[in-house]
């Protein structure tokens, strides 16, 4: 299973009953977390899980309330006991602004890796297929979305027709190629096409582009900045390059996905519920994001 | 009245019903913070207080549990509406550390001050008058006194039988000189000798040492870690350099402050009032640390 959880849905500053939006991804025992403001840590805590199966961290972009919680949430990953590699990615510049926040955590038991996206290009990291895209907010911004791919069904008519030998099975099937007295297994040779995978889009503190509509496609989940919805707010959303709850939903629309969830709301907004309606009316299968809502995505198979 | 409040408790880590350990300090119109832990500002929040009067920053040291949260805070304070300056004072590279946080918080609309103490000299800051002292921890450590100073009491007779002109008693009693036709007017004049002011003590992150009982004598309140109260943790207590409540208790008796409140407690330590009668035992105005607990001091006479 692949579980997503919104740990806050708060925008620009944490309040006390809302944390600041990130989002963790947790699938076969690997963890990923997109954005890391003040107070994530404690979010982290009180869904009661271990700080040590975090294997990537991915920035969305540089303003305090996306990236000010790092330098405490990796002293955490430090007190856990994780000594494996971490990779902190994120637009050009992660490494400098990690730096300087490392200032007050200088010492930690792991060794911290960066990426620093330029082109956009995908990263595979601990299980988790990444798609940066670009979003358009007053600093250079980026959405992602984040997929667990799935190999084909194994075909053991195939492997057997093939002459492969028994031993080999197995590994072909997780994908590994093996050569023996000048032979060359390869897993096409005893897996089906690749199987529809799940894949999530995550994109927040942007003005609606293509790329959002583009990228999250038959999504299982699009999780998007729903900022303000009051229509009267559209010229601030501009002005500060947010994203309105409507103009989520219509790019839900163009998307398709499975699911919308909103989340980044102004702290001026205390009940996002109250838009609820107009929003299903733009894009039917919408929820206005809780802290600590989650879900629990399976490939199509398991569902059954 | 001079209001002092706990934010928080917590040593090393904030947890979901336990602030960081920091401390604001209200006089006047004038708001002081000693440390700035992750989530300080949702504390202050849940105190229902405004972030514009906060003036004066005092850190103790650099690791992460009692700074972390200062970029948040300044964005806080930026958004308030503030462009009066604010002063940041803390132990030498005090100004590196800041500079290296504010790199996720470049733009604010006040100057910030920074004050590097270098021989714990004596700082007057918007009302404030703070004498730094060192504690002794593993990286350089700064434990406060913050006094509210107070002159003597307003003497007609003595203004009348020097020919003070009337119009000069006013600005004579707050403290100004006045020089008229070559005659200097000075406040030693019209005053009687200092009252007693208000003076509270405030240090965590140390071992015991000497200076915390000289400074904190006869104070209205000290406010000292007690890290851990179970007699077992004195190693791990000493090798990390931190307090015991009962070592804490005992600076108290020498001291002979009116009340002492134990902080900075581990996450190991669910509930320290467990521990209170024995360091009632030891000094009996003792009072465990809550989140949120603040008292106010008033001058002598005006507890009549």
């Amino acid at each position: 299973m692949f579980e997503v959880c919104l740990l806050g849905t708060g925008g620009m500053m944490p309040l006390p009953y809302r944390w600041l939006t990130s989002c963790m991804m947790r699938y076969n025992g690997h963890n990923l977390l997109i954005d890391c403001g003040e107070g994530t840590q404690i979010a982290i805590k009180e869904k009661g899980w271990t700080f040590k199966p975090i294997d990537v961290i991915l920035i969305t972009h540089f303003h305090a309330d996306h990236i000010s919680g790092l330098p405490g949430l990796l002293l955490m990953i430090g007190n856990s006991g994780r000594t494996e590699p971490l990779t902190i990615a994120g637009p050009k510049g992660i490494g400098r602004v990690v730096g300087a926040l490392r200032t007050i955590a200088p010492e930690l038991p792991f060794e911290v890796e960066i990426t620093e996206i330029m082109e956009c290009e995908v990263l595979d990291l601990a299980g988790f297929h990444i798609q940066p895209f670009k979003a358009q907010h007053r600093v250079p911004c980026l959405g992602y979305t984040v997929s667990i791919l799935r190999t084909g069904r194994f075909d053991a008519e195939r492997a057997k027709a093939a002459g492969i030998p028994l031993k080999y099975w197995n590994p072909l099937q997780k994908g590994q190629t093996i050569t023996e007295d000048g032979v060359t297994y390869t897993p096409d040779m005893v897996l089906g096409p690749d199987r529809k995978g799940l894949k999530v889009l995550y994109c927040t503190d942007t003005r609606p582009v293509p790329a959002i509509a583009e990228c999250g496609s038959k999504a299982d989940l699009m999780i998007l900045e729903g900022m303000y919805g009051e229509p009267d707010k559209l010229a601030n959303a501009k002005e500060h390059r947010h994203m309105m709850m409507q103009e989520a939903a219509r790019l839900a629309v163009q998307a398709q996905p499975a699911e919308l969830w909103l989340t980044h709301f102004s702290p001026s907004m205390n009940w996002p519920e109250q838009f609820m309606d107009e929003i299903r009316g733009i894009f039917p299968a919408a929820k206005a994001g809780k802290d600590g809502m989650s879900v629990d995505l399976c490939f199509e198979e398991e569902e059954a």
